[in-house]
Parts: C-alpha cells; structure tokens; sequence
C-alpha cells in the first residue's frame, strides 16, 4: 500500500487522459509528507490503477453521455486524521487540476475516498520496496 | 455514492445481458425509498459498472462452464437497518428477476453484498449531482 | 465469499502466467482446514478474478517496466484469528512459489491482503453451492 484503483465508464475514455491522471496521483503520494515532514508514503509501494467498465450505467439514463469516475485510495491503517485528511485533500487537488477543463464542458460524477482498508493479514511480497529502498540509500 | 460494481466471469459474457442488469440496479437504487418514503439515493450519484475479468477460476475447475457475479453496492454510512435491509432486498430482487432464466440452465454463482464503506475522507468533485439537482428543482 | 480479486499492471500479462495463479489460488482455498479440520471455504463459493489494468503509473515512474500485482481475498466475518493467519500464510505461500521466478529477473511489487468485508446486507442467489453441495452428498 498505497494502492489506488480508479473504475470509470468507458464512455470517458477518451476524454479523461488516464495515463496523465495516475501519474499525477501516483506523484502526489510520493510528496505527501505527515505532521513530522516524513514521507506518508514509501515510494515503492505506489500504484496506481485505472479500470474501464466494459458495461455501465449512470443516474437515469438520460443521456449516454454521462459518465462517471470513482477514485479510491486504500492504504494501511493508523495514520493521524490530520494525515488523512491532509492525504486527501492533495489527491482531490490534483484530481481537481487534471478534471477541471472537462468538467467544464462535459457531465460526469466524480468521487475520491480513501480507505483504511478492513484486511485481516497483509502480506508485501515483492521486491520493489527494496529496489527502493536501495536505492534511496545509495541517494 | 451509492456505487455498485459487478465483477464476472467472462464466460457468462454471452449469457448475462449486462447492459440490461446494469440498467436494472440503477433504476432499482433511484427508486428506493426510506421509512419516511424519502429517496435513498440521489440520481445524480447512482452508477453501475461492470468488469468481466480476464482470467479467473472457479470453485474446482470441474467445468469450465461454471461461472460467477458479484455484485457489490457500496454506499455511505448511517443509513438505518431497515434501509440497509430493504435496498439490499430491492437489489436482490431484481437481481434474480434479470437471471432466473439463466439460472435455469447454466451453473453459476451469484453473490449480492451491500457495504457501508471504510472511508475516512470522502470528495464529490463532479458536477452530475448539481446537474440532476437543478433538473429535479425545475421539475 | 470466498472471493478473491487479483488487479495487475497489464506489463505483467506476458510473463506473470494468471491462469496458472488463478487456479492455484482457487485450490489453496478449497484445501485449506481449520482448527477442527472442516474446510474453511465451500468449494462452490471459491472464485478468483484477474483483472488487468488499462492504464497504471507504478511508483516514480523510473521505469516502465516495473509493474504491481495486488491479491485480495474477502471473506464474510467472523473466522478465528489462527484461521485467518492460516489462510493468509497458504495463499502467501502459494503466490511466492507461482513468483519466486519472475521475482528474481523482474522488479514488481506484490501484495496479498485478506479481508474481513465491512457488509451489512449478502445474499447468495446462484446455483453453484447446490450444485457442489449435491455433489459432496453423493461423494
């Protein structure tokens, strides 16, 4: 963790630039620093996910051309309110930043959570933390 | 919020005339009303997105023709038991009428799960709900 | 439930075989025992999906070529915690041994979360149980 999945109508496709979206949430967790100036998150467990329905619908119907975008980032629990609202509200920035010029001439939702997920046993068995982290090291 | 996601077996692609289903639980959900006939859900936040899954497994491989649905409605928390119970009721409901047919001769399963989410920070960031919120003013 | 949902960075597809992990994983639930020795899971509930992403960003952006795989299993509430960590440890064991390969000639993270879901309405609407449940019955 961090792990952000993004789910949206395929109707938005091509519109949306998803690619630019996940880099710049994915950059904004790796900038994101707590209360104490540490990094919220470390860089090797950032990803960022995007998943276009193959089916959907939205609201009544009325027209094909609304769609919607949902952004959920879970991560581990424990941090500090202040971190996760501070953590929040950088990623609905930059959401904000990336939607802003098609918001303004296209209907669609567009929601942010964060989670702190409800796992039972968490196990990270890859090996890019450590890619990371050596090299963080190395600096 | 309320957000539903289908996941499925590509298998039952074919068969399980998701556009259709989609449809259905969102009209479902508009329709939905609390103890004080309120709506539940405002129309503007209502969306179904359905993802067939490229690989998958299901139960002892004994059939590839053994498929599954899930479904999952995600909505805010606080809304009563009796709501919770009913909404799921509603879903449920249409869920059977859309796949007694199927169900009458494929083997598949079939799970209907309604969540009150763990988030601990929550945006609405798009413009459909003031969208539907002014049409439903000019009535 | 059990329910397992596996979300990948599609620069994983060629080399990370998910059939082969699907099925694994399917197979680790329907063996895995608890205190008592009774099967944790009922075979007709046992499902895994795989989905690949469409668009993604992995941590700095270093390089394309490092990639994610995140493996959830979501299970209803209320098993042991010696049950819990026995079916988290089986599936971790299992993964590790499907990527103990690609681990050591690719950097990727992987993660594997088991999840107590946060529920307050399930149904189970489909014939696979009954299917399998006759089929033990006749054994």
């Amino acid at each position: 963790m961090p792990h952000v999945t993004i789910l949206y109508t395929s109707n938005l496709e091509a519109d949306a630039d998803m690619p630019a979206l996940c880099r710049r949430l994915a950059d904004t967790m790796i900038a994101a620093r707590d209360e104490a100036g540490q990094p919220v998150f470390p860089v090797g467990g950032v990803r960022v996910y995007a998943h276009p329905s193959t089916h959907h619908a939205v609201a009544d119907g009325s027209s094909d051309d609304h769609g919607f975008v949902y952004i959920n980032l879970r991560m581990a629990r424990g941090r500090s309110p202040a971190t996760q609202r501070s953590v929040g509200e950088a990623l609905a920035e930059a959401t904000r930043a990336h939607f802003g010029p098609l918001l303004a001439r296209r209907a669609f939702g567009l929601t942010l959570q964060v989670d702190e997920g409800p796992e039972v046993y968490d196990a990270k068995l890859g090996n890019l933390h450590a890619h990371f982290a050596q090299r963080a090291k190395k600096g």
